[in-house]
């Protein structure tokens, strides 16, 4: 009975800044969900997604969860990232009631796969649909689900570009909701291994992509568009909890 | 006569992402006027400060800076960052009004010494009060008066930190204006000499202090304060024009 209310936790870290997107650069606690419906070839969290290591993601009730969050920030209100893996397949509804009522905002990052009511209980949003080059095909009537679920919660678009397919795409499922934000960042083509959070990173080669996006969106005239590292990873590399 | 509406221009370059702070990752035109009513020990654009340098500003007429930034853009609207030297001497009324007027937005940064009018025009104002490392000393009531002047412009702080000293002092100035949202970003110690934007600059320094900064903020609990780098100096070091 109680398993159905309860949250599959691969980790919980921070409060550290986080590396991307819309909020780049603010102190947040990332609850890390484990299991995931899509399987990208890029993919930088297999250990939150590879059922392979489903026995190391600890099912916790919503008030554990606030409890180590809680822990993390010494009681102090911040933001919390719920991520993974895909988010959207746990029941984070009643986490989000019980941290919010706590002074707790939340933002939850997802591919827009699966919509949920919840959705519009969180502070925001962030819809990171997977190009082409992750393997993966995008279910566009999920992903309207999802920006109607959220209501009006702030809601951002947030896509990794590895190369021009993917840029062109992002192009087109961006023009679809025009009044949403849109954030590009270059994908790292040397992620970690699950089991190894030591793998070098390929810097040089994303900085280069980072040019080459920033060149490419300003040639086109996209100046809507932002363009943003991942910072932990300039920072930290792939190591984990940071 | 026609003097004193012509604004004096160090440099227009673009559309780049912006590299720091609320608008990190946003194409932009950058039009940097010279002249500063500062001089910060470890400034990083003395082209645009020291007044030996003054012969290659050029006065232009508002209409030409919109036709320069307009040649950039190819015509279509971006966002203009009016920088300096401190943008405030200038009078940049007349070209916010005309560049507004053609759909483009405006933001002005600016130490925060010298209040206008027109800053209630601008679609965002960036105050960038120098901390003690800076050697200049804060004018609280004129900081205070552009915060004023702004009115319901969108108005952030952005604070640069070399070490302790000033990021106690960011937080006691900032603590000031808790309406206002809060940007720190750690100091570049290698600034490029004025005649040489070739100059090599201590990225693993940078990275060293960023590390340092965030640290900082979150064991501090400091969760409304974001810590963000000067991207382009990652991207392109001292280089101008990107």
């Amino acid at each position: 009975m109680s398993g159905n209310s309860e949250i599959r936790v691969a980790e919980i870290f921070g409060p550290t800044i986080q590396g991307e997107g819309a909020l780049i650069g603010l102190p947040t606690v990332f609850v890390r969900t484990g299991g995931c419906d899509y399987r990208c070839s890029w993919c930088d969290s297999l250990h939150a997604v590879d059922s392979e290591y489903r026995d190391r993601w600890k099912p916790m009730a919503s008030h554990d969860v606030m409890a180590a969050v809680a822990r993390l920030s010494g009681g102090r209100p911040l933001m919390v990232s719920l991520s993974g893996g895909n988010p959207a397949i746990q029941p984070l509804g009643p986490l989000i009631g019980l941290g919010r009522a706590q002074g707790y905002r939340f933002a939850l990052e997802t591919q827009g796969s699966i919509p949920r009511d919840w959705f519009a209980d969180l502070d925001m949003l962030v819809l990171s649909p997977k190009p082409p080059s992750s393997g993966m095909s995008l279910d566009s009537g999920a992903l309207a689900d999802c920006v109607t679920a959220a209501g009006n919660v702030e809601t951002v678009l947030k896509i990794v570009v590895f190369d021009e397919t993917d840029y062109l795409w992002a192009k087109d499922i961006t023009a679809r909701y025009p009044g949403l934000p849109v954030y590009l960042q270059p994908g790292n083509h040397t992620p970690p291994p699950p089991e190894d959070d030591s793998a070098e990173v390929d810097q040089d080669g994303l900085d280069r992509r980072l040019r080459w996006l920033t060149d490419r969106v300003t040639r086109d005239g996209w100046f809507e568009a932002r363009v943003l590292p991942q910072l932990h990873v300039m920072l930290w590399g792939n190591r984990r909890g940071v």
